[in-house]
């Protein structure tokens, strides 16, 4: 019998990637989303249409009223603006506006969950330390320590089991991420980026996340499968 | 000015009474309730009525369907029944069955982004490590293992503030919680244990919660205000 993995999947480049890898090494999938009343809930679809390619019917689609009741992140608070740029170095490194509050502590809390209900001690996620360097909850150290939390906090890590956290893109780059995907597989024609796309999900190209995508593809010499609203 | 604390209050005598001591210390309370489907969703109305009382009015109610989706519990899986006994000796010492996966991990992940937006650095949780020993999360190496991780994974962390998780009843009986709370006027006829109450919101009296509960006034001498559906 295959070992079970939870995948955190929110529908980018990064999560099919890392879905595509845990593939690979033969894991039966339960796949996690998020509503969070993001921006680009598009990337729901794109999270679906991902898992229907790979013939995963195991996905559940967790509400969360959280980010939006607090506020204070471009991403799910409509008074901020999703930054604009037109070059990746005009990206800032201090923590972006697009940061969301204990994104990650939470959406690791409910993989932690549903891991333990599916009798998985693999959690895979997309997280990245170089494209992101500015979201705290990226970095090796938080997923380190989240582990430890982990296992003392579940039933199963107190009774011997080993809860894993997977983070096999966090020191690529995303042209390595991408390279990577390709070789696997990976349907990036179906995935989603842009933080701030228009109500048909055309990306806005502009974005922290399309820069990132347009860049990492042009780097990996990869055509980027993209629709994007605005010319180049 | 004072500083903010964020409180976890189900509406039960361990969370009432950390608010009652969050707020003899002297802090600004922002509360925080769960709606995770649980049979007892009575202790809703607890919790604002505990609130109304203390004129507390910033409280935000974050609608979780994780753990009913996931199942497993006794408190949100109605296939599995909630244990009745007769005697507090009678509750085992295993982890019981309204044991809910990840529970605690996904709550202060709540907190924790509440605290972040709201400018707060303390949380209090009234976890238990002696009435509920069987719950992994409820232990103080649990805690303190969180509030590490909790400090690598938000923005305010990293740029120096330290999130402190307060559990001032860890260590203390049931008794001593009531005693001490009752020392505080915390309001206890408006608090809310059974896990298993009537329609009407009555009190089952032999469910783990209703047990502890009843032995805990009895031992600190002082009479349970809760209206229970059996007779004694």
């Amino acid at each position: 019998m295959s070992k079970t993995a939870v995948v955190l999947l929110s529908g980018g480049i990064d999560s099919a990637t890392c879905l595509g890898i845990a593939k690979d090494q033969g894991f039966d999938i339960v796949a996690i989303s998020f509503d969070y009343n993001q921006r680009h809930k598009v990337e729901l679809e794109a999270a679906k249409l991902i898992l229907q390619h790979y013939g995963i019917t195991k996905h559940y689609i967790f509400n969360i009223g959280l980010f939006q009741k607090i506020g204070g992140s471009a991403l799910t608070d409509t008074a901020v603006p999703v930054p604009q740029s037109l070059h990746v170095s005009d990206i800032g490194e201090d923590i972006p506006v697009t940061y969301v509050p204990a994104r990650n502590m939470v959406f690791l809390s409910y993989a932690l969950g549903v891991a333990e209900q599916n009798g998985a001690d693999d959690i895979f996620i997309g997280v990245n330390a170089l494209d992101y360097s500015g979201y705290p909850d990226c970095r090796p150290e938080f997923i380190e320590s989240f582990a430890k939390t982990a296992n003392l906090a579940i039933k199963s890590g107190v009774q011997g089991s080993q809860i894993q956290i997977h983070t096999p893109l966090i020191k690529l780059t995303k042209s390595e991420i991408i390279s990577r995907g390709n070789s696997l597989g990976v349907p990036y024609h179906l995935t989603h980026s842009c933080y701030s796309p228009t109500e048909e999900g055309l990306a806005c190209r502009h974005c922290d996340a399309c820069l990132l995508r347009r860049q990492g593809f042009e780097d990996a010499g990869l055509v980027d499968p993209t629709r994007y609203h605005h010319a180049a």
